[in-house]
């Protein structure tokens, strides 16, 4: 196998980010990627499979932590309370104050990149039918699973947004617990 | 300017999706799409920027229904109904029953390619903003109006795919009530 490296995914992603936002996401090299990080290009693609998968490397997890949270739910609970949960749960993967940072950073990449902003679209309606078909293994009937999830889909995006800028610095969890809170306000005024 | 040609783009229509279906979207020319429709290339031109519009051609049409109907609502709402009330009025575009049929084939055509989904999204996430613009110019502040317009294209996502199928066949504004209907019996067990 490969020489270690420590921490070379961590230090390839903090370079590829640093040097999108400098010279734009067009422009960069994975060559230069990998001499930013002080890292060879063979390492590079041991860790990503090209430029564009360091922006990406968290939708599995993602994806992951949403279906295991709501397969680890008690049966019988309401749809939406399932899906509220299970995108609270998101919030262990965003805990770190520099994790907030780095989403930041990658989001300003992203807003300024139409094949980006497509690859970010495609990656979150796959994680609506992953959690609609978590929902549906977990006893909810097909229609209620694909409303609550796509629902839930909504409420992540605009919680996403909303815990980029908070001023207050709040948690993730808090954020998306308001904004369900938000939205069973509105549906019942 | 160009010769008259009775219907040319719905027959240019009719055409792209009979063979879209027939022999893959991939396959079909916009040459064989204007031969089927007894018209020439140019005049497919002049009514489409390519192969792939035909498929997207109500776009603007959706976009523009959406948010006349935020305008035209009386002020001081709640958001929500608003968004509701918005979605319903697409109903306007949908009504034939030639059009359910046509929306079936068409997206039955968009499932089987990647790159028709993501235009897809791409069309719904624009969807999106300008909700979110039209309410916001309605006077819904921002986090509000950004919350229930994304919850609204979301019931829209999941209320089209129902409509598509209905056993009932029931009007798309009625499915949309319902949607919305559910979606509050959900976030209030």
């Amino acid at each position: 196998m490969s020489r270690w490296e420590p921490n070379a995914r961590g230090r390839l992603a903090q370079a590829a980010l640093a040097l999108y936002g400098e010279r734009g996401y067009e422009k960069v090299t994975v060559a230069e990627i990998a001499a930013r990080a002080g890292l060879t290009e063979r390492t590079f693609f041991r860790h990503y499979a090209d430029k564009r998968e360091v922006l990406f490397d968290g939708s599995t997890r993602l994806q992951q932590t949403l279906t295991e949270a709501v397969a680890a739910a008690p049966a019988g609970r309401p749809p939406i309370e399932l899906v509220g949960a299970a995108i609270a749960a998101l919030g262990a993967l965003f805990e770190a104050d520099e994790r907030r940072e780095f989403a930041r950073q990658r989001q300003a990449i992203v807003d300024k990149n139409p094949d980006l902003q497509e690859r970010e679209l495609v990656k979150l309606s796959r994680l609506g039918d992953a959690l609609t078909d978590a929902l549906h293994d977990h006893d909810v009937p097909v229609p209620a699973a694909s409303l609550a999830a796509q629902v839930g889909i909504a409420v992540f995006r605009v919680t996403f947004v909303r815990w980029l800028d908070d001023p207050a610095s709040r948690p993730f969890p808090e954020l998306v617990r308001a904004a369900f809170e938000e939205l069973a306000a509105m549906t019942h005024p």
